[in-house]
Parts: C-alpha cells; structure tokens; sequence
C-alpha cells in the first residue's frame, strides 16, 4: 500500500484530507502534528483520536517547541526580526520547523508521499512544499484541498457521508497558536480599513495593575525572568502567561506574499514583541553603531527569507553565524513595566555596558578629550564637505 | 569692531556668551535664534529683551518653521525614520536647519565670526561647526563654553558681576521643544537603568475618552487631519495638540553620538511618532516589496547621517531624490485611535491600495491562478535548494 | 481570424514558429523585430523577406536602439552595472526594451495573442513572459517552442515539409548582438572548466599599436569621444567599432539564472567595459565616500532586478531617480589608452575633480589643518573603541 | 629612562626619529620593524645595523607574515576584497597589523611610549594611532614628524651634524612591499590625470610566452599551486613570483582618505588580484545567489573599515565569522592562463560545483520541470506587478 505522511492538525481541511487520502485514494495514511508551542496535551489527545478514526493508520504527534526556539526563534531573538517593523513572523516561522519535522518524518518511516491541507493562495503551500522538495526530491507531494478546491460545505457533506460528524462551525476568527505568538484572521483582516474587535484576540485584559518584570539576557538568549532562572524556551511560556494577562501585544501585519499578493493578518504576541525590544535595548548598550548597522540590515533580510520559505539557502547559516558572533557580550538585566495594552522599558543593567560612567558622558565636559581635540576632529571631519563645497560652489 | 552673529536661545549659556564677548573679548555681537518651532511670540520677545540687555547690538528671531520641514522632516516622514527604531531624531534634525540659517545670516550681514554655546562633549557642537565650516569656511567659530569649561555658577556670578540678574536655577530637567518633538534630559537619562517619571515630560494626561483621528497623506504628505485640509506644518501642530493630551510618544533614545560615546536622552513627540507610524502603513499597501526593502536601508542610513551631522553630503540629496520618488503613490487615508499613554493603527483607505480584493485575496482560492499554477512556481522556485541539497549532499 | 504579433528573429525557432502558427494553427501573423542594436539593415531585409515567405501577414522592423540606451543603458552607466562584478548584462537588458516595445506594438494593432520562441529553460521566457502578462494581462501569450519541445531536425523537417528550405545548419556558436556587447553560447559554455576559444568570438585582433582614446562625460553620460561631440549612441558604436580591433572586453560570465539553475554565457562588449570602468574612475574623483558607497549597493541591486526581468516594479523608477541624482557632477575627460586583449586608465581631468591641489594632498602635510587637529581627530574617533576594549576588558 | 618603542622602517623619517628621541629628548628607543612580507633577511640585517648606529638601544624584527594572512589577508580573500573594485589594500591591511604587533611588544617590554614616523596629512598615522589609543590608552604616542614638520632636507642636516651620513638621496618612487602588493607613489600620483610610467613600478616584463597555473582552494584558502600542496602564504609568494614576471596587477587606485581628502596610489599586486578573481569565480560556482549578494555588502564594508583603521571594530569579528561560514564550500581548482600585463581565468573544476549537468543546463529544455511549471511560475512571478498596474493604470 502506499505510504503517505499526512500534516494533521485537527482543522476540517486536514480531517478531509485523511479520509480522503485513505478511503479514495488508497493510501496508508501516518497523520502527523508538529507542536512548535499551540497544542495542550489534551488537544494532542483530541487531535489522536479524531485522526485513527477517520482512517489515519497512525498518528504521531511530534514534540518540536526546542527544536523550533534551536533553529529558529532564537535567531529571530538575535537579529530583533520584526517583519516590515511590526509582526514577530509567529506563524511563517512555525511553518519552517513543522515541515523539517514532517519530511524528516516520513524519511524515517519510508514514506514515498507527503500530503498537506494548504491552498493555493497563500503562503503556506510554499514553505511547505519548497522543503519538501529540497531536503526529500523523491518523495511525491498530494494536496488534496488546493487541487480540488471544495468549499468548506462540500468537506463537511463528504464527511458525514463517510459516517464522521463533528461540529465544524466555522469559527468567526481563525486562531493560530504557537510559541512565539498568535495570529488572528477574520472578516475585518480581508479590509484594509478595519481593526480586529478586542474580543477576536484570544487574550482579555484580566490584570489592570502594573507590574515590573526583568529579563536577564545571557550572550543574547532570555535565561531568567524576574531572577528565576530557567530554560529560554520556558522564560518565554512565562512571559507569555503573564503578559497576556495585560492584553500587550495586539498589532495587525500588512505584508506582501510570496506569491505576489498584499495580505493583513492580526497577531497577538506578547512574550515576543516584549523579548525582542528589551534585547534591542540591551544590544543599544552593548554593541558598537556598526554593529547595529550591520544587524539591522541582516536580521530584516533573514526575516524576509524565512518568511518566504527560503529558511534552507545557505545564506540563512552563514547569518545565524553572523548573529550568533554578535552575541558574546549582549550580557544583562532588562528592566520592563507590564500596563494595559501596552509595555514600558525603563532601562538595562550590564557589565558589559558601553554607556560607562568612568569615561565621560553625553553632555558633560570631560577626562578623555580637550576642546582642542574637538575641535581638530570636526575641522577634520569637515574636510570632504569643505573641499566638495569648495569645487562645486556656493549651493 | 568685529562683527560676531551668536546663536542665541535665552539660557544661561549662551547669555554668558552674550555679555562675554560683547564686553570682555570686545565684539560686536549679532543675537540670533532660529525657530524650528519650539518658540512662542512671547518668548522671543522675552529673549529679545535679554539679548539686548546683555550688550548685543541687535537681535533677530529666524522664523524656520517651513524650511525645518521642507528640508528635513519631510524626509525624515518619506523614510519612516526612527534612529536606532525609537527616537525620530526631534533635536538632532533642528540643529541642522538651525546651523544652516544662522550661517546664512552671517554672511548676509558680513559677520566674520560665529560663537555658539554648545559644550565639547555632546553632538550639537559638531552639527554646527561642520555645517559652519563647510558653508563658510572664511568664517571663525567661536565657542567660549566649550573652551572655558566655566560651571554654571561661575556663569552666573560672572553675569552678576556685571549686572545682570535673572533667576537662573537649573531646572530640574533640560526640555529642548521644536516642530517634530521635544527632548526631556535629567538625571535619571544619565544612568542606564532608569526611567524617567511622568511628572519630567512636558505634556500631562489630560484627556482619558478615546478618540478617533484620520490622517490624509498625499504623495506622503500629510495634507489634512480629519479631513480639514490644511499645510502639512499647521497639521503636525495640531495633532500635537490633540495627541499630548493623551502623553503618546513618550520614550527613552539610546545612542552612540558622534564623538564615539553612548548617549541616552528622553523624548516627547506624540505627533511625530504617529505620523511616522500611519505613514509606514500606508506604504505597506500602497508600494512594492522591494521599494520598502530599499527604502528601510536607505532611510536608516540618511537618518544615521542626518543625526552625524552630515546633512551636507550629496548623497543626502541623491537619497532625497530617491524618496520623493517613492512617494508618488503614497495617498490615502488612515485611521488611528487615541488612548491615553498609545495610539492605535486600525486601518487605510486609498485608491491605490494595492491589497485590491478585485485581484485575490491572501488565503483565498482565486481566478489569477490555479494549482498547477501554484505549483509550477514553487517546483521552480526550488530548484536552487534542491541542487545544492544535491550537490552538497543531506544535510 | 486570430491577429497574434511574434517576435520575430530570422533564427530557425521563430521561423518554425511563424509557419506552424499561420499554416496549423489558424492565427493572423504579425512578425515584429526590435532592433536593439543587433541588426544592419540588410539583415532586417533578409528577416522581412523570411518572414513573409513564412506565412506572415506583415513584418515591421522597431529601431529601439535610442529607446534601449535611454530607458537601460544610460542607468547601466550611471550605476557601474557589471552583474557578478564581470557582466554589462548585455542581452538580459536587451530583452526588456525588446518585450515593452513588443506588447505594446500587440496593444497598437489590436492584437489578442503575441508568441514568442523562447524555451523553458532559460530567462528569456521569464522576461518576455512578465513584461508581456503585467502590462497586457489581456493578451493570450503562444510559445510553442516551450510546449511542443521540438528538437531543430524536427522543425527543419516540419519547414521542409512545408516548402520552406533555408541553410538552418547551426552555427557552432550561438551570438546575440546588440548595442551594449554581444553575447557567445557554445559547447564549452556548457562546461564549468573551459574558457571559449579565441575563434568564437565575433572581433578579431585587428591592431596591434596602441591607442589613446578621451571619453567625455557630461553628467554621467558620454557626449564624446576624442574630442568629438555626437549623441550617447552614436559614440557607444564608434567606441565599439575602434576597441574591437583590440579584441577587448571578452569574459565568461557565470551567474544564477531566474529560475534557479547557474548558467555561463561568452561575452564580448569592449564599449560597455570601457565605459563603465572610465566612468567608475570620474565618479571616484567625483562624487563623495557615501555617495560611492550607495551607488555600489543600488547599482547592484538594479542590476539584478533588471537581469531578472523585474525592470517594471515600481522600486527601478525610484532608484533611477537616485542615480540620475548622483550624476550632477560627473563631468570631465577620461583618459584611456588600448592595447590588444585589454585597456587601462590612465586618469581623468574635470572641473569638478575633488582631488584638488589647492586644498591638500594626500601624504603630504598642509595648510587646511595642524598636526594637533589631526591628533584631536584621531582622539575622538578612537573613543568608540577604547571605551569597548576598557569594558570587555583586554582582548 | 623613558623606555619608547620605535616603529623602525630604516628610512629617512624614523631614522632621524631615533636620533632625536634618543639623543635630544631622552628616550631610551627601543626600534622595531614588524615584517608583514616586504623585508628580506638582508634588508633586515642592513635596517639593524642602522637603528644600533643611529642611538636605539636595542632592534627587534617583528615577523608578522602568517599573522598578517591570519588576521586580514585570508578575509580580503573570503571577501574578494577591492576597495572602490581596484585596490585589493595592500598597504592599509598591513598597517593594522604593524600598528598591533607594535603595541603588544610595548606592552611587553614595559614600554610607556611608542613613537612612529608618519605625517599629519596621511591615513597611516589614524591607523597607528587608533590601534595604540585602543589597546594600549595609557601609553603616551610620540610623532615628531608629524610634530615638527621638517623637511627632508633639514632632517639629512640634523644627522650630519650628528655623525650620521647615508645616501639618502630621494628616490623616484616611493615603494611600499608587502606580502599583499606593493604600492608606488610618485609625481604621476599627486594628479589627476597621468598614469605611472611602466618604468615606476618594481616589476618589469620578463616573459612573454603565455603560462597556465592552477590555483587549488580548500575552504576559501589557497592550498596548493599547480597542484604543490603548501601554506596559503607560501602559495601566496609563488604565484606573486611567477606573475610578476608577466607584469600582471598594475593599476591605480583613487580613494578617499580617512582625513576626507581624494588620494591616488599605484600598485602592483598580481598575487593578491588573480587570487581574489579566481576565488570569485570559484564562488559563483558554489555559493547561492543570496549568499553572494550578501557577501559583496558585507565585503565591501569590511575592506572599508579596514582602510580607515576601523579594524578593532567588534564588527569585523562579526563579519569575519559571517564571511569565515560562506566558505564551508569554497573549495575546488581554478584555471588560469597568465600573458603580459594581464591574465585569464578560464574556469574552474570542483565537486561542489552547483551547475551541475545532472540537474539541467541554462537554455536546454530538461527533466527538472516542464513548460506548464515554467508558465506558472512566470505567471505567479508576475502577480506583484500586475496588480500594481492594474491598481496605478497603464503607465
């Protein structure tokens, strides 16, 4: 029989794609999840149970948060990736470690076909498939929903004909969750005009005191909150449930697709938009201007590519190198405010502070220079300028 | 007698100037203040009468309003440009335009000398005697506070001595207002760790209910607020007005300055930060992935030069050029809600939004192509990957 | 009957195209050639004779040849565009003018259908295809080369059949002329390993005595040569007809294609590389550090876009603007002299030189500063470093 | 005594600097050459012998070869350096690591003073001075050259008069060897508008009749010549012998100075250039289209920042790790041809080599994909810019 890895996520598109694959199409379908942060262990259990009895032969549910903070996240950390300055790229991030997992999977299993739920117009289908191809040429890719194009009707129907009824109301926001935030689509994400209603975010404002939080960073990774050390991948579970509690971190994404398209999408993403302007305070303290020059530059080229699914160019290692070298020294304690809606950084503490009191500060006289030397620098550093006005007259 | 023009702002600072070289060092000196917006009719008279009583021959107030904005804060809008991601460059920008008028006027009137009071340690100074040296080289720049080192309290028992007696005492923070914002400097902004307090910013929470305000740009300028359409400087000053009831925009910069050391300042700039924020929103729908991608890189570095002092090197007006184009279809509408302590983005209305639902929308199957479509594309767009997956071996 | 406009070369694909497209499938045939520079006017009265013959309803000849040099070259120039460091993108270049002028010829004759002979395995289908689908998604695009894969003994066959007998022998290499180089695919092109024989290419070395040549720029564009005035043109083709004598400018150049696979291509474009390194050598005398430094980034930057066929996004216009900016003062003479196999730059004379005596030489000490500036200078640059290397301690 | 470390070159400036130190202001000097590639043992020998006679109280030869290829030269290959693409940095790589091997042997030896002979009007004395004030902020620079500003001719009399008599007649040319070029100042330098005579620069023709070499790299790092395994220094040497018989690698550079003036210098550097042009091709054969783009930004930043001494900047060990990570596949045999005054590359043969014939060959139609993917490709390519013209109307 044929062999083929399903990427089951629970959603009506995918138990489609199970039965269908396995009824219809005679394959021997392995459903697969690859939890990169959403699922509860009860929802892993669900996801299960639904998946054998739609057909699935088995069903793997794949443990990939640390694979996915490893690969991914903590780079998005280093490089203060914020796509087109707003979005954490939550979602396009995940995508990239789910189908490493998924082919590496159906590798492992001697699977000769990978399907999975994606249309034909969005991103995903892209990330999916361009690694499929990459890292596995050989294996076949099936995908039942962008091939047919039945309406969400026409699945349902299919499905109670095959004897499986479940309440798949469609949902007035679709809710995507993973460890480094949440997206939220809806009828107002299809506008240009409209915000998302507070109520579509899946976090309600239940904490109106202000609280203080410190982030210690560790050679750029998030290693303690509030003085409590623990693993950067649980620090940022912590914020989350924390923050989340004050509603920070709603914003809504305007970006180009891969395929060409403008699209909007709303995020909640507390712990990451608080993660990533608390490291870029701290690297503002401990990194030369070209140092920041250049990572500024880099990280918003690496978050474009992985958005695009181009996560595996060998120019995507060569700047984690980079990031990673930049890291040594950005060492410290950042200290942030949690208020309704929104996050304050008040400032950083760091031994490896560049704003160093024993060497003179902004605005003040001081120890290190004369007037004299001032002087000699900005007549120097005029030069290019005198001689450009000079040749090329009074403008 | 020499002829001397002094930028002159009414501090203690530059009144020492004032007296000192017009009565100890034997000048004819010249008092001149440019406004970049920071000034009321009121307190130029208030520093007209000081300049005189302090033995200036004549005092002349610069009305630098337009020039500020037709020849940076334009740019700093067309470029979305916030130093460091944070700081939209408030004072840095008006000591540029400053500079260049005071020099100006200097030649106009034939002064051979310029003083200024800016100190040695801090980036004012090499804003103004670069601009100084490279527009009239001819021309001495004099600086007795940067060369004399005097404390304040000399300062004022020097103004004392001779007979000048104003309430000097040191406010507790040193404000620097202009059109695109307002510097807050104090004693927390020399540490690294510290906010400062509510109470140091300039602007109050007055207003609590939110409101509703609606930006219209055209070719990215802001032509109107709330569809009363007036000069893109009246409109800045009256969303001033509305937003700092609100104390939006408050934030702490955090920099390297020109003479190498770190720099970290307070600011308010409520009106700055919005229109920035709705400018880039509007981008995002209205111009291709790859304009925003140059201009992000661009913007950054004219920011960096702007800030450096180096508004005078031709690449700022090949950089400008640039801009200007990019804004032919930057026109539309956004919406933005104001709260108290933030704003919100909820959306744009323009003719030219790209995100046009009559061409397909993001996530949605649609007629500009099919799934073979689809997947001719990425099967292409692999092809890179895959031959150096094959080439290279499994990685 | 169905009116399609070709695009016509005289080569033996396009005349299949012409027979099987009027003869089997039932279209009215509109052969167009554009000439960028390719073609004398012998060879278009070979073409039209050919393609009438072919079935062809008319054959209209385009002069695009300014049209090339304003809207392509006149940027290449402007932008130091050598794709790889090596390439003046002779024929990638090409093809976009040859495809605007293409479409909207189909546009002006009502055309529903336009067919080209590229393949699909090259860039030229993605250039002629993009231009074609963006500014006329209304027409029908035909490319039966690409769908039908005939292999030439199959469409010498189908031609003979058809009564139509031309000495179709293939050459043994294949040579794409135009105004700015000429491109030369042969057997070893195909390899990695091995360079084209001196044969292969279309000049041979003529000269052997050296020569002085003057190329006179004036705002980056080159209004004469030794001395003598004519259009931009028209000294590229008399620069093209004196450096080819020397057999200069030929390499191999080695570049990823649009649709992922690497490819390697002959050129031979003496005009174009003198050019763009004389013009390159006025800049460096020219124009500011920074201005250099930017026009490397976006020339490249353009460059690929344009080898890419992404010449219509919106972001070309905004960086032709830039360049068009940067050129204000690229003006003056450029001194080369011509050897067999290569030139060299022996310097430049313009008003607007920068390396100007009157101010300073390099290495030598003078009046524009003291060696106390200089120390002051070297002072406060250094500051940066020191405060780095006195916090991370010694390195 | 005031112990001071000499950086010696055995010429006129630093000779009449030992004396002065040594004999009328005290110092007890210490010479120290740092060979970077451009002392024999002879010469070493004869410069010894001088600075013991000239009053030095003792002489140390510093050999820096490997570390100067360590540190900076193996990066300039990484990153095919050519400052404004001619100069691959000859002289201002080698200062940096003088400036270090310097300092650290003050340090060593307990020195509180180091002095050095250049002028106040070059780029040397910023590269020394920065590097000294960095590492080493407590120990005091002394430069009486740059102080005192003699003339040559003073300089000669103020050795006479102290016993001290060499020819030191100026010669035409001043030449500068080192292991990564040489450079030749001359009269010709100081304008605008001459080249060097062939007569000025160290190499002249020797051979006429045409050689292969091929150059063998393992990671980015030249390992073997003609197939003879050795040390990239070493290799470095051999093929700056064999080349400069043909005299290859002359030509002038014109860059801007630190100090903001235009400067031009003749080199000649077969080695360094044919191994950076090979390095590249070998590139382009091995590395994706995204790494390359980023490697030209970053290299060229990197060898801007190295030319104004900016080396101990934290990010060039950033870009070093960036550059260090691109190299993981640079690794395979070059082929070229060397002829008078110019050489070939012809192509290259490695394992890596990403065009790959198994896969498909540019302009031949193949097994990787069909028309039908190439249609959808293009067409899903085209959907950005369609829209936009769809949105903007017919431009």
């Amino acid at each position: 029989m044929k062999k083929l890895v399903l990427a089951y996520s629970g959603g009506l598109d995918t138990s489609y794609c199970a039965k269908y694959l396995s009824k219809d199409q005679g394959f021997e379908v392995h459903a697969v999840s690859v939890n990169t942060g959403g699922f509860s262990e009860e929802e892993i259990a669900t996801i299960k149970e639904k998946a054998l009895q739609l057909g699935a032969t088995s069903y793997t549910s794949i443990d990939a948060v640390k694979t996915f903070y490893d690969k991914v996240v903590k780079y998005l950390i280093f490089g203060n990736v914020l796509k087109n300055n707003t979005y954490p790229l939550s979602v396009s991030a995940e995508r990239i470690v789910q189908a490493i997992e998924i082919v590496n999977y159906a590798k492992k299993v001697g699977a000769k076909y990978i399907a999975h739920g994606s249309t034909g117009a969005g991103n995903d289908q892209v990330r999916f498939d361009m690694i499929f191809q990459i890292i596995a040429p050989e294996i076949e890719i099936i995908t039942p929903i962008r091939d047919n194009k039945l309406a969400r009707e026409a699945e349902i129907a299919y499905l109670k004909e095959n004897g499986i009824e479940y309440p798949w109301e469609k949902a007035k926001y679709s809710i995507n969750r993973g460890l480094w935030g949440t997206s939220v689509g809806g009828e107002e994400t299809l506008t240009s005009d409209k915000a998302l209603p507070d109520s579509a975010y899946p976090s309600q404002l239940q904490e109106k005191n202000p609280t203080d939080v410190t982030l210690t960073f560790e050679k750029g990774e998030l290693v303690a909150l509030n003085g409590k050390k623990d693993s950067p991948v649980n620090n940022i579970i912590a914020l989350e449930a924390l923050a989340s509690k004050y509603a920070i971190g709603r914003d809504i994404h305007v970006g180009d697709t891969i395929i060409g398209i403008k699209g909007r999408v709303g995020f909640e993403a507390p712990a990451s938009l608080i993660i990533i302007k608390a490291h870029h305070l701290l690297e503002k303290h401990t990194l030369s201007k070209w140092q920041q020059f250049q990572k500024e530059q880099l990280g918003n080229f690496y978050g474009m590519l992985l958005h695009e699914g181009n996560y595996l160019d060998e120019v995507m290692r060569n700047i984690e190198a980079f990031l990673t070298d930049t890291q040594k020294n950005v060492s410290g304690d950042v200290f942030v405010s949690l208020y309704p809606f929104q996050f304050r950084l008040n400032g950083i503490s760091s031994k490896l502070d560049l704003m160093n009191a024993s060497f003179g500060s902004y605005g003040e006289m001081n120890k290190g220079w004369t007037a004299d030397d001032a002087k000699g620098f900005i007549k120097i550093l005029s030069n290019s300028g005198k001689i450009y006005n000079h040749v090329n007259g009074e403008k």
